[in-house]
Parts: C-alpha cells; sequence; structure tokens
C-alpha cells in the first residue's frame, strides 16, 4: 500500500475537504496512474451528498480521470510509463459473464465495480475515485488516449462522452437521420459534438433561447425552442432518434410525438422521478423509449479513437480542487460551459 | 346505394340497438362481403360509448369481420364471388405514403380509415362496421381466410390475433427467445398461442392462480402470479420479451426488471393512464419500452396463411346479435373465454 491524497465528503452535508487515504500496490495486472485532470459529473454531487441513499463515507467521487502511467504491473502488456490513459466509471466487472464477454462490462451480471463508493475487493474497503492523486486501475479497464487530445478537455469523454457515444453508435445515428439532442449540458454537448460528427442532421432541444448559437457552434444544424408548442409541433413524426440528456422533470410525451414510425428516445438524464409515459404515443408510430448506460471497455477505447481522429473533446472550464464546492453549487444552476474538469496539480502533495 | 341493417348505439349511455343505414354499391376495385360472424373487440364497447371522446352517432361497432364474397367490382382481381375473407381494422388509407408503400397502413401518414367511426370519403358520412349484415371494401383491405379454419374462430384475429402477432414477429420472438405474455384475455390468449407457435419458451403473467390450467392448454410452458413478488423476481433479467396486454392499471416496471440486457417490453393493452416508467430500470440493461398498432395488410395477410398452416385460432363464445348488450357487461368483467364472436344469421333480415 501507498498513501494518496484526495477529496473526500466525510458526509451528506460536509463539503468536500483534503483526505487521506491508502491506495494498493499495482498488481501483476494492474496500472498505477498519476492523474492530471479529473472532471465533475453530477453523479459525484449526487454520491456526495448521499442523494442516492447508497453513499459509504467518505466519499472520494470522480470517474473522468485523466493522468499518466507511472508504473504498470509484471503481466501488463497494453501501457507503460508514460503513457496517458484514462479510466471512466468502472475499474473491474466479473469478467466472465456473458455481458463481460461481449466487452459490455457496464451490464455485468454480478454488477460492475464503480471508480468510486463500490465495494473493493483488493482493500476491502470502498474505491476511491479520481479527486485524487493517483489510482491503481486492473489494466484490462484502463483506456488510451492520444496525445494529440487536450488532457483536461478530454476528462469528460470517460463519462460525459461515452454515455452520450453509446447509444448514438447503438441505434446508428449517422448521414440521413434526422435526430434530437434534449438539453444542452455536460451530457447534451456531447451528444450535439458526437451525432454531427457522425453525418446525422441535428437538433438541439432547449428551453432556453440564449443557448442557440452555442449549440449551433456545437453541431447543431437547428434549434428547436421546447416550449414553443408551434415549434414542437412543426417537427412531429419527424425524428429518427432523440438522446434525452435531461435530469430535470420534463414531459417525455412531447418528444415521442416527434418520433417518426419506429423511432427510439433514449433518456440518460434519468431524472429521479419517473416519466409519466403515454402509451398511445409509442402505439401510434411502434416507438420506443430506452436506456443507455454509459459504455462498454471497448467501445469506450473506440470512441476515445474516433475523438482523436476527429479532434473532439469536452469544452470544460479547468478549475483548480479547492474550487470544487463552489463547481458543485455553479454546476446546480447550470452555470459551466459545459464541464468541469479538476487540475490535479492544484492538490498539495 | 342499397339497404343494409346492423346495430349501432346512438348515443354513449343507450344500449345497442337494431339500426337501418345504407352502404354504397361496390366501385370497380370494392368487394361486397355477406357478413358471416363478427369478434366483439374492447374498443367496440369504447367507441359505443364515447370513452374516447371521439365518436359521432350511430356507432356500428366491429372491426373483426368474417364473411363471404358476394360481388366485386369490375377491375378487383383477387377475390371472387363465394370466397372467405376478412375484414380488420382498417378499410382504407392514403396508399401513397412511405408507411401505406411499405405495407405498414396502420401508420398512414394521412391516417388509415377506421373500419367504423372515421370519415367515409365514399358517403361522405362515417363508417359503418361489422355489427352489420355486409360491408363493402376496397379489394386492397380484404384479407384471404382459408376454409379449413373456423369462421367465427378466425374472426378475432383480424385485430386480437394480428395486434399480438406483429409485435411477437417485429421483435423476432422465436426458438431459443424467453418471452412473456401479461394477461390473459382477448389478447393475451392470441399472444400465448403465436408465441408458442414461434417456438420460444412462454410464460404467462397473470393475477389469477385458476387461470393457469388453461394458460399451459393455450401454449404457456410456465405461468407466473404477478403479485407474488417472489416469483416474479425469480424471473429477474431473464426475458427477451414481454407482451402487456393489460388495460388496467399496472406496475410495467415490475415486467421491465424482468428485463434482460436489451430486452423489449411492448404495450399493446393502452391503459387509460399513462405508465410510471422508472428510466433507471430501462438504464440498467439498456431496455425498451414499445408500442405496437395492429399490423399492415401484407403482415395481416401472412398472419391469417399463418393460421390455417398451424390450425390457430380464437377461442370464442358465439353470440347473437340480440346478446351484445349483454356481452358487453361480461367482457367488462373478463367473463369470457376469450372473445366474444357474433353470429350475422341471428340479424333479421
Amino acid at each position: 500500500m501507498f498513501s494518496c491524497i484526495g477529496y473526500a465528503a466525510t458526509a451528506p452535508d460536509q463539503p468536500l475537504a483534503p483526505f487521506s487515504f491508502e491506495r494498493r500496490d499495482p498488481t501483476p495486472e494492474d496500472v498505477e496512474i498519476d492523474i492530471l485532470y479529473c472532471g465533475v459529473c453530477h453523479s459525484d454531487l449526487h454520491m456526495a451528498r448521499n442523494e442516492w441513499g447508497v453513499s459509504t463515507y467518505p466519499v472520494v467521487p470522480g470517474h473522468e480521470i485523466v493522468g499518466r502511467v507511472k508504473r504498470v504491473g509484471s503481466d501488463v502488456t497494453r501501457f507503460k510509463a508514460g503513457d496517458l490513459v484514462g479510466v471512466g466509471c468502472m475499474v473491474d466487472s466479473c469478467r466472465t459473464c456473458s455481458s463481460c464477454k461481449e466487452g459490455l462490462e457496464q451490464f455485468c451480471e454480478a454488477g460492475m465495480i464503480g471508480t468510486y463508493n463500490a465495494p473493493d475487493k483488493h482493500t476491502g474497503g470502498m474505491t476511491y475515485g479520481g479527486y485524487s492523486k493517483s489510482v491503481v486501475v486492473y489494466e484490462g479497464f484502463v483506456l488510451k488516449i492520444a496525445d494529440t487530445l487536450d488532457p483536461a478537455a478530454a476528462a469528460p469523454l470517460l463519462c460525459a462522452g461515452i454515455t452520450t457515444y453509446s447509444p448514438l453508435r447503438h441505434w446508428k445515428v449517422g448521414p440521413g437521420k434526422k435526430v434530437g439532442i434534449v438539453g444542452l449540458g455536460g451530457l447534451g454537448h456531447m451528444g450535439l459534438k458526437f451525432a454531427h460528427a457522425f453525418g446525422a442532421q441535428v437538433a438541439l432541444f432547449t428551453t432556453s433561447p440564449s443557448k442557440a448559437e452555442d449549440a449551433k457552434r456545437l453541431g447543431a444544424d437547428t434549434v428547436i425552442i421546447s416550449t414553443n408548442a408551434d415549434e414542437m409541433k412543426a417537427h412531429a413524426g419527424s425524428f429518427d432518434f432523440i438522446l434525452d440528456c435531461v435530469s430535470a422533470p420534463h414531459d417525455i410525451n412531447a418528444y415521442i410525438a416527434l418520433l417518426k414510425r419506429d423511432g427510439t428516445i433514449v433518456s440518460v438524464g434519468v431524472p429521479e422521478k419517473p416519466f409519466q409515459v403515454v402509451t398511445m404515443g409509442l402505439v401510434l408510430g411502434r416507438r420506443s423509449f430506452a436506456g443507455s448506460l454509459i459504455g462498454g471497455i471497448p467501445e469506450t477505447q473506440e470512441m476515445l479513437d474516433f475523438c482523436a481522429e476527429h479532434g473532439i473533446t469536452s469544452d470544460v472550464e479547468v478549475i483548480k480542487i479547492d474550487e470544487i464546492n463552489t463547481a458543485y453549487e455553479r454546476m446546480l444552476k447550470s452555470d459551466v460551459k459545459y464541464r468541469f474538469a479538476i487540475d490535479m496539480a492544484s492538490l498539495a502533495a
């Protein structure tokens, strides 16, 4: 074991604060990573504040990790010291079930091991995330990141990126398809970039007319003000696919009505309360309402390679670690364009 | 025009009663059919009582029609006098939109023309359905029925049959697939027969243990009592596909939890109130909740041919037309195994 420092929440009502803990020494199949940047996901806030009721304190959040390999275990073949790498929402899984075998570790039948707040089979405690100086991860869950990508702007690809990339790929978004992205935040802005890069005709749905210009810069061909019933109606039955990135309560039926026959709407925003789904909206058009969860390790690597090839990263505001509590408050007000990334050099050794 | 008799509702609170009206003489592309039997669908009751708020009185319900061709228009090539034929929920559509061109007339962009209570382009009034002596229909919406099938038991195939056949086919139910049918009524009992005939492993979900024996006769390999939480839990994450045939309010999340990764649940029961869908249930497993609406004309013919080949019909209780009001009351109590079919010989000339 070796000593590591980070930032942790120690109770639901406590701000994040400096925290010292131990990391395991790399096993033969592990990679030890010096963390450069860690993106700030809304889940971090939910978990720090125990808003899902499953937090075990102390919680060291962070699952959008970019760093450089410091050392590798003796059996590690794919990485060497100095490599730029990433770690996303998972650090392990059973590796043997059908989902794992198919590279869909996020759906591991035994449950994937989260990067933080998950039972750690090595230490017997809980996993600690990326708001820290370093992390030790089984090489099978470490991703390669091209040195041509800005490491701070690449960090959010590990969660916001793959969460939007995966459903857009799974439901075959591409040329000739009309695609909607609901909500322009951390997820939505990545959805715009990917859908545009895949060659689709892309619309952004937003309640904020002020976001129109930025949406177009990010890849939207059209901006639809979702509170304008006439504007919505003009697009009825015209979308092949809609990616709903909004976590605030909203009427999903208004979007279902915009789908073509056999169209699909996928929620990745996962609002706390159930959606009220009017079944007739699905029946008339054989439409589907589906969910999607991050993406498997092979697809996450594919996404990072795609980003390198197309020069795609997240729009980030880089902060120091001691700004994290303020960042959480700003995130709650959607006051960020479009993701915070913590510069881990700001974490004193 | 020629005179026709039938049974109609003249107001939401009035029982169905004898009614005389006019049918058009067959145009060159029409088929005139002497109706032998008409199945009784729950929609008939909704429409007779204006429960969907769209009824135009008088309403002559009935869209599960089996009869014999009496005469055909000069351009009709596929039918001749004496043929056993069927008419389902639609009697026409725009014939030109992409849905119609693909044989999915139920999703006609201009709106399909319902067999009853729809604007009739020929008469300028509303269409009148199958609770009547005869009907005149464009040949493109007339289906061939094998003489080997019992015409009374074949009638419900035109709505209950295709409504369950189509989603089971669309979502590729077959050998090696574990399939659930929710609810054992008019739709559910056809779902069991088809899913079994397609070679799937079939489970029936019901709240009534007394239905177990009948369910197995109809094609279920397993019967799951949906109110038994332990029984439900034992099947968690194991179904490829679930067809939900229940129109009473129920918790769809309990069924979503039973789907495998990438599994789909389809509602054809269409409860009046929206479903409360917990998005996380869809997200964890990339599951889909979809709708389906009857089936197109080519697929309805395919279904009827499949039924002829496999000897599949509906279980029916044949009634006289003057029993229709009692039959509605019994249908409301699910007191029918599993569909009423009206013997139209009981309708005095």
